[in-house]
C-alpha cells in the first residue's frame, strides 16, 4: 500500500525543514558540492551535512566523491514519486467534488446521532 | 521566500506519516465523518484524533462540527502548494539537466582542491 511506503515517510520528512528544502532548490538548479551548498546558508558545514545525510536517506539526493569534492545531485524520480502522490490525492478529489457537491446538497444540517 | 514557508514545514510533515497520508487518501474520495476516518485505522479514537490535528493545523484537512457530527474535508488548495512546490524543483532540475549533462561532461575526473 502506497500510503505505508517508508520512502513516502522519509522523503516528506526530509521536505519538512526549510534548511532541506533550500538545498534541493539549489540542487534543482544543478549538483553541487557539499561547500557550494553550505555556501548560502547560515549553518556550520557540520550542521548541512548533517541535512545532507535526511537528504540522502530519503532517496532525493545522491552525492558521488570524485577526488576531494563530494558532489550532490537531486534524483529527479524520488521526487516524482513524492509529487505523484500528492497529485494522485488530489485529482481523486477533484474527481469526487460533484460527489462532495451532492453530499453537502443532501445533508445542509446534521443533528442526528451519525458520528 | 517560498522555501521558508513555515507551511509547507507543517504540510510536508502532516505527509510524512503514513496514517495520516491514509486519512487524506480516504479524504480524497470525499468528505467523512471522524469515525468514518477511523473505522479502517488500527488506532484509538483520541490518536486519530491528534492526527487530524496535524492535518488541519497543516492546512491539508478542514473540518466542520454540524449538530454531533464532525466532518472533514480535504482542502485541495494546500494540497497544490505542496504539490507545486515539488513540481517546481523538478522542473527546475530537468530543464537543467542539459547543463548537468555539459557539467559531467566538463569534469569527467576531479581531484583538485574546489571543494
Amino acid at each position: 500500500m502506497l500510503n505505508q511506503d517508508p520512502s513516502l515517510d522519509l522523503m516528506f520528512q526530509a521536505l519538512a525543514d526549510p534548511t532541506r528544502r533550500s538545498m534541493v532548490e539549489r540542487l534543482s538548479r544543478g549538483p553541487a558540492s557539499v561547500s557550494e551548498l553550505a555556501k548560502p546558508l547560515p549553518i556550520s558545514l557540520p550542521a548541512v551535512v548533517q541535512h545532507l545525510q535526511v537528504l540522502e536517506q530519503s532517496g532525493l539526493v545522491r552525492s558521488e566523491k570524485v577526488g576531494r569534492v563530494r558532489t550532490c545531485t537531486l534524483d529527479s524520480g524520488a521526487l516524482s514519486l513524492a509529487e505523484q502522490w500528492i497529485n494522485d490525492r488530489r485529482t481523486q478529489w477533484v474527481r469526487r467534488l460533484d460527489r462532495l457537491g451532492d453530499f453537502l446538497a443532501a445533508n445542509p444540517e446534521d443533528d442526528g446521532e451519525r458520528s
